[in-house]
């Protein structure tokens, strides 16, 4: 199985080709969220035309709504939200830790109430296993145990190996689910909280065990950027080259490019989108096509390469340029700050798309930048 | 001043064309409303891409934010929200009477406390021309007194009469504003509530002082159908045939359609848009092509030509077909019933989004059904 082509490497940073049931994409690549089956106030048309490659829907909120059953009923996400690139689903793992009421976990998986209406649910490995395939999910992820940001080494290990037999038990379902010429595929993650011997063991755990690709979970919970850093950085030098790496739920701009440097393919991040919703908006200071990446290695640059412009500001109230005079987005082809802000300020509907429009063209920018910058080292 | 220009009859129904600074108008027409610069969810791109002619803003929403000042300096609504079609603006003396706190109506014009922050405004006639000069409207309406929907007969004549006095404080301070060679249309209003005898004397008053076009204000605020249709009738028996006719907030389909064949050439409501967010969506029951208009004549016709959809409703939990299966809206197709519903039931941003491109599209297709009815009379 040779799902993963590395074409180009520049110092650590890799770009190559991730092929899936739904089409091949393109490396490093950020995934926008479609939680709930919509990327939020965006179309699958939308996603396409801010030419997304793939994106990334929730298996915890589709359990609850609409449901196994619904989902199967329905023939899985894609048809049911118009959208033939390819998807990626999380295992659930981590919004019953953060999202739930009353989560309490034994070796067998995680009973938790729903956030919405205290309904008890039993999540297993296996369960999540059944409602990714359900969702027709091109990359599966293994069901994790996940430690609070603040966790004692105690916890973080207890999390760790648990996640490790749970990756057994992921991979044995997933088997005896997708017995299929094309399988989805199906990634480990990585735990182990900010213990670097931690995160060994768990990635040479995952390794034994053997998956079409490894994630780097459990970071951007609140830790040090440092020590995110340090972790991703050594877990990189322990995963296979010839597997997809996967930075889960992070991050700002320049933590990206930071990763990407290190060696990381696969970003999510709600970061552009809920911004959006709250007003903050992403504008490039420069151009994105002549950045010199390698300025940037570092995640804590002493300068940076767009400025945060809150949208709300009075200042903007008269300002009837573009949002990002860089941009070519349809908000900043067609819509000034003045009126961007004067939507916000009446809480007009069209404010949420239009800025998340934005967003998410600066993140989707930004990879295809990082992806040439190094594409050209060859 | 030739702007308006009658080409065909069909019995009463009439088609033609209104000219404004900002293009011809092929009648009849439905405005869509962009009550604050925007129609709810939808950018002015969205609404060229639905075929909207002109739409509709609200003076009393712009004069309290952003105000008469930024508006000037923001050269008008035009180019603050990237609208270069035609745009009516109301008075805003239907919106003090029904949002506003406090208000209070003096010969002068009326005070009130504004529904954002209780700041104090005394909007006259003169105000409510130079605001909607500002937003650089293409037709003006006059700033009119309106009577509530159950006043007695000596509140409706006492607002019809002052409402006839404003018209022409209205008339004066438009051309006093407007002495260029080719002002914006303004428009005169007909009121007098349910009163037969009133609304003669409103429209005769109205016709005297001489305006571009004709509004029937005041109706589709709580009267039966019945009484609305009487006025309408006989309103348009005494406007003159040469000018466009204009009849306020309404309404249903099946009242457009009969009110289109009394004559009446211009509509605005909010009921595709605001129904449009709660779920409840206009669908064809057979080909809007080919219907024959003059079946539906009467406001409460036995059988009508559309059914209206509850969307949330739980038989569409599995049904993927599309909500209008006439319908050739990018809602209709690109998404199915069930996942419509579902967008609604989870309260994603893109449900309000679709559903109201979907309303605006089965009344623009409405109206353009009944100009090739009225047009293929010849």
């Amino acid at each position: 199985m040779t799902s993963f082509t590395l074409q180009t490497q520049r110092q650590f940073a890799r770009s190559g080709q991730l092929e899936t049931k739904h089409g091949v994409i393109q490396t490093p690549f950020f995934m926008p969220i479609a939680t709930k089956g919509s990327v939020k106030s965006l179309s699958s048309g939308d996603m396409r035309d801010l030419g997304a490659q793939i994106i990334l829907s929730n298996t915890y909120h589709l359990l609850l709504r609409p449901g196994l059953e619904q989902m199967t009923a329905l023939g899985g996400l894609h048809r049911f939200m118009g959208w033939e690139r390819p998807l990626l689903t999380d295992s659930g793992g981590y919004q019953v830790f953060s999202l739930s009421k009353m989560n309490k976990t034994t070796e067998e998986g995680v009973t938790f109430q729903s956030h919405i209406d205290g309904a008890r649910i039993h999540l297993t490995p296996e369960l999540s296993m059944q409602m990714q395939a359900a969702i027709g999910s091109d990359i599966v992820m293994q069901f994790d145990d996940v430690a609070a940001g603040n966790s004692s080494r105690e916890r973080y290990e207890e999390a760790m190996e648990r996640s490790l037999r749970w990756a057994e038990r992921s991979k044995k379902e997933f088997e005896k689910i997708h017995d299929s010429n094309i399988p989805p595929l199906l990634f480990g993650i990585v735990q182990g909280g900010t213990h670097e011997d931690l995160r060994e063991r768990s990635a040479q755990g995952l390794i034994n065990i053997g998956f079409d690709g490894y994630a780097i979970g459990g970071l951007s919970v609140g830790e040090d950027r440092a020590d995110a850093y340090r972790i991703a950085k050594r877990v990189c030098e322990v995963l296979p080259q010839d597997k997809p790496r996967y930075f889960m739920g992070g991050g700002m701009p320049e933590e990206i490019v930071a990763y990407v440097q290190m060696g990381v393919d696969m970003f999510d991040c709600v970061l552009p989108t809920r911004n959006a919703r709250h007003g903050t908006l992403f504008a490039w200071n420069q151009s994105p096509e002549t950045i010199d990446w390698s300025l940037y290695q570092d995640p804590h640059p002493s300068t940076l390469f767009y400025d945060r412009v809150r949208i709300t500001n009075e200042s903007y109230q008269q300002d009837q340029t573009p949002l990002d005079p860089y941009c070519t987005c349809s908000t900043c082809k067609t819509t000034s700050r003045a009126y961007l802000r004067y939507l916000f300020s009446v809480q007009e509907l069209l404010a949420y798309r239009l800025a998340t429009i934005h967003n998410l063209h600066f993140y989707l920018t930004l990879m295809q930048s990082l992806h040439k910058w190094i594409q050209t080292t060859a």
